[in-house]
């Protein structure tokens, strides 16, 4: 069995088909852990405890493959040893979903501290609070980390950041028109994503 | 002496001093502490501690006034002796800097809530980790509490959505031509704001 523990999935699975043997089980791994710090000095034994740990699987390939089966169900065993949540999907849908809430989160963080970088930025600086850390964390993040996942998963990410254009265009224009039903529409549904998310985190725990 | 904890301060200001007599002075606070969640059963009493605390000066007047400075220094010793950091300024600079680390905010992670929240969202649900959890806490504020924010710093927020649409758009622009010279360079610069913002904290303490 051979795995890997990248961020985005479809290209490894590409080179993986040509340049792997048959009778090589490749099944690619993303746990969704880790931080914006790098280096050895962060490095802890609770890392993956509790985290989601993506296992790419592909039904047709898995079922139909006894050895392939027992190489998964290895791997799963593995995750779970370690306190990670074995999450089975294909790579698609991997990079569909991490685009959405990995990577352009990643950028938004990142806009977020250059437009509070321009001008006047003592004062935001002083007043920044746990609300603004939190939305900013991400934006500590290297370039030599990123620049491959930007660059594999290129395609999800432009949608993903599109998608959320479009989400903050209408809470825009509900702004700059003073449309205070559209926004209360908009916090009511934001606040029943974060109530459902939050609900399945605590069954899973 | 009169003071608020109101999340914007121009309003206020027009209306207190048509409201108030003279010889009251009123001096407007906003602690930049608290959290999404609301009710007695979020109570903490170091709610206040180490968090900015902003205290509307304006210095011609407040240095005019012996009395006014008197008061200026009672609230500026109150807010110390709560743990809190007081941060003297306008309120037109106060209202321009929240619009920037807080308000904005919060409305990106409603944004992106919502983006999260269409189609193919159990992927998303299952795969959602400390980053995703991060840039949307925010998402789950209420609306009761937003309204009157979003109403009396309504000019401020605006622009500050525009700013940071701007960002996004230089960002959404090198990931469509894949100019990785320019992403490289925005996430040094937003790196670089980062450890500044941190470095200030640090001096704080």
């Amino acid at each position: 069995v051979v795995t890997d523990a990248g961020s985005t999935k479809r290209e490894i699975y590409r080179a993986a088909r040509e340049g792997l043997p048959q009778e090589v089980h490749f099944i690619g791994g993303h746990p969704m852990a880790g931080s914006h710090q790098r280096g050895f000095d962060f490095a802890r034994d609770d890392l993956f405890q509790g985290a989601p740990y993506a296992l790419i699987s592909d039904a047709e390939i898995d079922l139909s493959n006894a050895r392939r089966a027992d190489a998964m169900s290895r791997l799963h065993s593995l995750v779970e040893a370690i306190g990670g949540k074995p999450v089975l999907l294909t790579a698609e849908r991997h990079d569909h979903a991490v685009a959405r809430i990995s990577q352009a989160p990643q950028l938004l963080a990142t806009a977020l501290a250059l437009a509070a970088a321009s001008a006047k930025d003592t004062d935001a600086m002083a007043l920044a609070g746990s609300g603004f850390a939190d939305m900013t964390r991400l934006a500590a993040s290297h370039w030599s980390v990123w620049e491959d996942i930007l660059s594999t998963n290129h395609d999800e990410i432009g949608n993903a950041l599109k998608e959320f254009e479009d989400r903050l265009g209408v809470i825009s224009k509900a702004m700059a028109t003073r449309d205070s039903a559209v926004m209360e529409s908009m916090f009511r549904a934001a606040n029943d994503f974060i109530r459902r998310v939050n609900e399945k985190k605590a069954l899973n725990v």
